[in-house]
């Protein structure tokens, strides 16, 4: 277990994370773009706090929990487990949506989620108990279900592509894009359409491997990082030190919760027109501030920052300091050469165009050299495990290797518990033939330019590739889902052509693909949680249907109030710029199109940032560990290129406190540091509903406060004075 | 000992601080306008955190000092101590001067002189000892002398008048009282005269009650209640649990120092033009700003609200919603019937003047109250004292009645102490007569109005107003040094007559008058600690000589600074208002004059409002104390109503974290929370300094950070816009 915490938490595997997705979703890859925000260090922080006594020496979590009946798999699925799950559900969509339009980086929110979790089921029984009606103790089998149904509910409000494919079709980003924004397409979100296009893609993927849990848990003990990190949280709470452990981090998480409520309140009073506020305060002076380099006072990101690795926190500002410090300057000074002086700073042709293109080109090129990886790895572990065709564990990459009695034990009981309840192989087969069939049949009527036959191809090829994704996240905890999607954007859109509306089919078939593979390797994850909290596949794969069609409601609606709330939603350089929509919509140009529409030298440049994306993650693989620690993560790189650095000096400010905070006291920092971090996130990001109510009220903000240099002031104070 | 910690820390005599004067000038009464900014309580704090084992019990201080040898008078006026003494006396007189001129309310910084003094030179002696060339042990004596001369010399910022009389001779103050402004009543403020005027009047009063030190230190006993708390402080910091303590204490000032200091820094980026910046913060709403009501960001006044006991807090808070958020509005709607609409609102003739008469009638009504409450208790204790003939404790105010054998091994040792080292009376007479002489010869050099007769008749009846005084203050820890200035504005002023220069008399009389009288207390005081601490009564009386010395430098050259750095100094509305300025030049424009030059209704309104302060004061005395604990003090709630509530907001703040703090926990707060407003109140005003440069070196800040409704801030973009 040691040897796993290490792998789990540790910053070798899985701090590369350009593509790297945890379960559910959890740091987020970003649909192929986001960030590397990583949801396995925490947890397996987490753990190596929580569970620090089992952790040594190869005892036996299960002797400890030996004398505690095991609920039968409908007694784990319990009302209030539900009631909770939606409630939770909905405030982390409005999170994850938040994140979705403002930078598109999202970091995992599985700690505060299972923290959450636990801590409302335990008030709801305690408060049942004193009144004498508690039928049913709370166990960490309902814990386990809570977790799984909370965050497959709110990953759709990622995996929906509202900040990605979904939202890159609509015309405000196709108005910026300039190429191809006919009505062909073109399709604007509704939240009726969008929640059927959810229902339809979404559970298909649930169907694909359920067969094949046995061999990829049981029989390969796949290692799953995030989703043991996980299992041991939720074991971990369990126990009386954990409880007791949960119960002050929760309380930390509250403070954290409130103070940054109440800082996104104040705030907003000072907001009272555009520029206004502390989002706009030029902390590092004017000059940096043009080129977007301030601290925004957003709590959210310093929270994202306490929770990404520092090399993560590093790369971005490394990025925010490349682009907007030294080559938009520099490339700035080319205008009327490079490109029309005639041009806005937003116009594809002009600035914005190097600024987009690059970002893509790095993104392709650090998910082509992580696909071909995993890939690599995937075959050569796949084949001699297969060789070997043994029950030993393959992988080594820090899969649980307990010795002794204590481990066949737990082994044993798992496996005995695992295997119990079965979910009949004509479920999986019937559901997976039925959801395709009804999707094929009506995905066309959403977009008629996706033909029936293009769907039907995808559908085909699909579980092929949910299994490699998902024994490679088993690996390496690395999920490729949006590699997966860019790849269908391409493949695609080049089918249909620019005429037969291809950007549109390239965007609605990268949903299609990436919903698939991901949901597949989510689900694994799951059984693997369960596996080792005792919880039933059963229960697991039901939770996880509730969950989905909790999302597929609830995240349309989360995302419509935004869009109706904020007008400018998707304009670049406003609140809300949703930067991967621009990103996505471009790729799928680009796929349709070719390199037509690009500035001049930009083509080279995007060469250039291509091959580099490459070798920095060559350079990361083959440099000793010790330098390699240093080597920045091209992909995280990527996101201020597009954006500006203002939100990675919130996030560096957040990984200051969290390195200061190591140092002065490691033990704390380890255990609390994740709890401040997301009450940081959930306060700002559930300030954000009274926020767009206000909006939709108009109830505008009375102040602005304003930035002016010396002599602007100067004018401003005569043209007031009269 | 327990019984006085209570005297000096409780707020029940030591609270109703109107004029109330701590050693040194802590917890000034603000020239007789100043805040009720209590010294003695926190002392009584530090006192109790710090010495709480001796306390408990008949045990002997100085048995537990028995081991230790006592230092000749001259060993304990070593040269480090003056070294230390003088940055302190720089720092210091740094933020005296910052206080003064902002609001005039200035808390007792005799803890963290204390502390810091405690610090550098252990410092100081640890550096040199690992040298090996410690010749001299640091002992609590050498810190005393320390304490002595810091306190005397920063002490000399608050009474020199710059905040007070002093400047309320320049023309800045006189233009705006449109009364009295000719040349004959304005004298300008420069380095020179100030410097040789301090020098005139500041040593008289260290002559006047020398000879007595016997009679009022062992004969009568009398408390000194500030004076005890010092001397218990520091014979804490030399026992090894209170070194322990102090050092703790050190660390945090430091950080808030450094956190404040930054914080200055940070704020000072924003403030490039009138109205920017934090100060300017419409925390509370743009209409509040109008009315003077926000926070302003200012770590100062936070401290100051640290420092000062709630009920202080409270009663400013009380009376700037009183006045700016009831009466200067309703005022203002008479505009046009009670005063010319056509008058600007720093016009005397019109709101203005009501706010600073009605300070003043608040002021006065609050003084008369207590220089006639304090008058009876002198008389009727020094009667009772002369019928007993006795050597007993004479006072019912805390005394220190310690019983038994320990106390009088305490009190033998002492008074053998005490009485060791003479000052011959020759030198006391001497001195007087010859520092009188040359006074009258010199100060009408300086002030022409100024004949030789009125200083020769102050200083023929000083020595009695000043034994008053220090008797008082011996009794009940109030100095009333103040209002004996006010009395000698009011007869010096109206013996001269306007024609004569009356105002300008009456402003240079308060000086030398309140010099004396508050010196003489200060040094009895310093004999109290001495006495306690086993210092020489010689070495006291040198180091008050040395510290007054360097004050009357110091001082003048820091206002002098702060005088060319800041152009608008003593103006109505800015950052350094100095206040109390046009309150003393208005109180000797009221003795000349009279009452021709008040507005409408202004002077029925300072009736009533005079009346108010001696009912309530009356009310405070009569009720019982639980009851009279949350009756407001008149003085503290004048402070406000000339310059705003933005500072009442701050110190509201600070009395609000102390309070929680407290309720969290008690023996934590009370040991830092003094220490954690020193370093606020330093940092902040250690920051003033190097702004100060920048200002003189024309370094303007480029930023101005600006608050604008929202239909006012459309109106600038659609200006800036073009």
């Amino acid at each position: 277990m040691a040897s796993h915490a290490t792998a789990g938490g540790g910053d070798e595997e899985m701090v590369e994370a350009s593509t790297l997705r945890h379960r559910h979703g959890a740091g987020k890859d970003a649909g192929g773009g986001g960030a590397a925000a990583n949801g396995g260090v925490d947890d397996g922080r987490q753990l190596a706090a929580a569970a620090a006594d089992q952790e040594e020496g190869p005892s036996s979590v299960e002797r400890a929990f030996a004398d505690r009946a095991v609920p039968s798999w409908r007694e784990q699925l319990t009302v209030r487990a539900f009631v909770v799950s939606f409630f939770l559900s909905i405030m982390f969509s409005i999170i994850v949506m938040k994140l979705n339009l403002t930078t598109g980086i999202i970091p995992s929110l599985n700690v505060s989620a299972g923290l959450l979790g636990f801590f409302f089921v335990r008030l709801w029984t305690a408060a049942i108990e004193r009144l004498g009606l508690l039928r049913q103790p709370f166990t960490r089998q309902e814990n386990t279900v809570i977790q799984t149904c909370v965050v497959a509910a709110y990953d759709i409000a990622f995996s929906g592509g509202f900040g990605t494919y979904l939202f890159g079709m609509s015309e405000t980003i196709a108005k910026q894009a300039t190429e191809a924004n006919d009505a062909q397409n073109v399709k604007n979100p509704h939240i009726g359409w969008m929640i059927g296009f959810l229902f339809l893609v979404s559970f298909i993927g649930l169907f694909a491997l359920v067969p094949l849990r046995k061999i990829m848990i049981v029989d390969y003990k796949l290692t799953y990082p995030s989703g043991t990190a996980t299992a041991y949280l939720i074991n971990g709470f369990h126990t009386p030190e954990g409880a007791k452990l949960a119960k002050k981090q929760v309380k930390t998480l509250g403070k954290f919760f409130l103070f940054s409520f109440v800082w996104g309140f104040f705030q907003w009073f000072y907001t009272g027109g555009d520029g206004c506020g502390f989002q706009n305060f030029p902390s590092l002076g004017l000059q940096a501030y043009k080129n977007r380099f301030y601290f925004d006072f957003s709590p959210t990101y310093v929270g994202v920052g306490m929770i990404c690795p520092h090399i993560v926190n590093a790369s971005v500002l490394l990025g925010g300091i490349l682009s907007w410090g030294v080559m938009w300057p520099l490339i700035r000074n080319k205008k009327g050469s490079w490109y029309s002086a005639s041009l806005k700073e937003t116009s594809l042709h002009g600035l914005q165009g190097y600024r987009v293109f690059i970002s893509i080109a790095l993104i392709l090129g650090d998910g082509l050299y992580n696909f071909v990886k995993v890939l690599i790895r995937t075959t050569t572990g796949f084949v001699a495990m297969m060789k070997k065709n043994s029950t030993l564990p393959v992988s080594n990459d820090g899969s649980p290797m307990v010795t002794g009695e204590a481990a066949s034990f737990d082994d044993e009981r798992r496996t005995e518990l695992f295997l119990k309840d079965q979910i009949p192989k004509t479920v999986a087969y019937g559901g997976y033939v039925a959801v395709a069939a009804v999707s094929i049949g009506a995905l066309p009527q959403i977009f008629p330019q996706l033909k029936w036959y293009y769907i039907l191809v995808a559908y085909v090829f699909a579980p092929v590739l949910a299994f490699c994704n998902a024994y490679g996240a088993g690996l390496t905890d690395w999920s490729l889902a949006s590699t997966y999607g860019k790849l269908a954007i391409f493949i695609f859109g080049a089918w249909a052509g620019a005429s037969q509306g291809g950007v549109l089919v390239g965007l609605a078939a990268c949903g299609v693909m990436m919903s698939i593979v991901s949901t597949a390797s989510d689900l694994m994850q799951d059984f693997k949680t369960g596996y080792l909290t005792l919880a039933s596949p059963r229960s697991m794969f039901i939770s996880q249907v509730i969950g989905t069609s909790m999302g597929c409601v609830i995240a349309p609606c989360v995302f419509w109030l935004f869009y109706k709330a904020f007008t400018d939603i998707g304009v670049s350089g406003t609140e809300y710029p949703a930067p991967y929509a621009i990103v996505y919509r471009n790729m799928a140009i680009l796929g349709v199109d070719g390199f037509s529409s690009l500035p001049k030298h930009c083509l080279t440049l995007c060469y250039i940032f291509f091959a580099a994306a490459i070798a920095i993650n060559l350079a990361r693989d083959l440099a000793p560990p010790k330098v390699a620690r240093f080597i920045p993560l091209p992909m995280a790189m990527a996101i201020p290129f597009y954006i500006g650095s203002y939100f990675a000096i919130d996030m560096f400010i957040g990984t200051v406190i969290v390195f200061v905070w190591g140092m002065v006291n490691r033990a704390k920092a380890d255990a609390f540091a994740p709890a401040v971090a997301s009450g940081l996130i959930c306060g700002d990001g559930i300030w954000t509903l009274p926020q767009s109510i206000l909006a939709l009220a108009k109830v505008k903000p009375p102040i602005c406060m304003k930035f002016l240099s010396r002599s602007v002031n100067a004018k401003v104070n005569d043209f007031l004075g009269n």
